[in-house]
């Protein structure tokens, strides 16, 4: 029997976790639920059901894990701790500093419902998480960096589609290469955010509108770029929509510490992502950690969880011997 | 009260561990034990005692982890399964092919002591291990590339040795670096293994000897060189030690796997390692893997694991609630 995965929002997200279940054939997608009319969504499985979300809780019994696919500022602290009460959940949520607060809404619930919560799944936090957590415990006197991209932000796209005059925007993150360089040589540089990231825009204006204010408006808008060195390059919609329609991104994470009588020697750890499409990674990770929560459900756990309380083994189909014979 | 650790075998891996055991204010160093003479034995930490490892079972009530620090040759496929028996173990077996009897050897005493043996913990088996298996959970679709290096191979090192005429040398594994940038471009090379590493060869031999018969031996013993490009350089015994006395090592785990619904999105994820000093490394990882057993045997839990079968957050003095508001 597979594991039967819903999804619950199909955009981007939705979309990957349903191409990433193609791809695992111990799972099969059980039904997609949405808030739009579900007569105007089209998905890519034959024979797969699309529902209202209000339809979902009575399907409770035709789904092992939900895959809740919805954004971390309004939909996941609600959604989340709801859904535990019916389903082993998985989410992305992924504002850092709210994780203890939804973690301990998601794991009260969870654990009157004696289901299974895995929370801020994704690749940051996720995999970068991890990376740091395995990185600071064998290195215990060291130094953390983290660089994002070269990748498309959402959030700083948005912000400049909010100025007056924009049609549309891409706004790229990309870390200075010699700011990586300097840490990989091992000399633990202290780095302003400026030396880290340069921010990358390319800008769809309306005729007529007033480029040098749009932008000055991008440069000097606090928090999102006042304090990095941005280059705003001006753009037609065509070239737009053929340069720049895809959602990249990446990172890096590097640990340098030391050891030794004297810490006189060095170690550098890093991990590294250059993902083509950001949505696809983030979901094939996110399907992974669902067979993690299946596993773990079916074994009487519950309550909330997030990837470091899961054995690494749990995440795949392989046995135990497999794993051991073919991977360690 | 601390972690207190054992030290069995005090050569390079043992006195790593004393170091390490340093760096980590939540454990103790709380005995050596050695089959030579204790008393020629000198350590780094005052008023820790040596012991013949005769002794080593008597003070099973003095010691939370024992940490074996022999050779995976001989020294590994009798000790764990012995001393597992009386103490949580860890070692760094490294004979990837028996590790599956290795595991079930370890499996069966811990099972019949209620210990917990964790076996094959270091970087490769173990980072190493653990960054195939994630990449592998995540990109299903995908292919994976080992590199090792630069670094010094003591078992290529001691094959020189034993040629006739050779007084001392060391033997540097190098990753090719264009085939690096080849699995880093996503084109998912098929690579020999002449085309992934060459092997670099610092050669101290007696006076008069057949420089010619040499480097010709080295670069045609099988399994060692003969299917690698090797480079030999004759250097005085002075120069070795100046020059070549460090114990580096390091290298690469790299996956490329593709998502989206014709698999059209590429991926890459990237593991790598820059040490100074291998054995002081794989110490730091052996002493957080030390603390994961401690936790592990004080829940219960009993039997052989490795790196795989251990939630991250075990290996973190911290607990979850500082490991999720500081590192995810």
């Amino acid at each position: 029997m597979k594991i039967r995965i819903g999804i619950m929002g199909y955009g981007n997200l939705g979309r990957g976790i349903e191409c990433a279940i193609k791809q695992n054939d111990d799972m099969e997608l059980a039904a997609v639920f949405t808030r739009r009319d579900p007569s105007t969504v089209k998905i890519l499985t034959d024979g797969v059901g699309v529902y209202n979300v209000s339809e979902a809780v009575s399907m409770a019994d035709k789904i092992d894990v939900m895959i809740l696919c919805g954004g971390s500022a309004t939909d996941l602290p609600e959604q989340t701790p709801e859904y535990v009460k019916y389903f082993n959940v998985i989410d992305s949520f992924d504002t850092h500093a709210k994780i203890p607060e939804h973690f301990a809404a998601v794991d009260a619930a969870a654990k009157e419902s004696g289901k299974v919560g895995i929370i801020s799944v994704g690749w940051d936090p996720g995999m970068f998480s991890l990376n740091r957590l395995y990185a600071n415990a064998i290195l215990t006197d060291g130094k953390d960096y983290t660089f994002w991209g070269k990748g498309v932000s959402q959030g700083h796209s948005d912000a400049i589609r909010r100025i007056e005059g924009v049609v549309d925007a891409r706004q790229y993150t990309v870390p200075v290469e010699s700011a990586l360089e300097a840490v990989r040589s091992g000399s633990n540089p202290e780095l302003t955010t400026r030396e880290k990231h340069t921010r990358e825009c390319y800008v769809v204006v309306e005729e007529g509108a007033d480029k040098a204010r749009i932008e000055n408006e991008i440069k000097t808008m606090p928090n999102y770029f006042s304090d990095y060195d941005t280059t705003v390059n001006f753009i037609s919609e065509e070239e737009l929509k053929a340069n720049h329609n895809g959602i990249p991104h990446g990172g890096f994470v590097i640990r340098c510490g030391k050891t030794g009588v004297n810490g006189e020697n060095s170690h550098i750890i890093e991990y590294s992502l250059k993902l083509d499409s950001n949505p696809e990674f983030t979901s094939s990770v996110l399907i992974a950690y669902a067979r993690a929560a299946y596993k773990l459900s079916a074994e009487g756990a519950c309550g909330c969880k997030t990837v470091f309380d899961i054995a690494p083994a749990y995440l795949c189909k392989q046995s135990g011997e497999e794993l051991r014979k073919n991977l360690l």
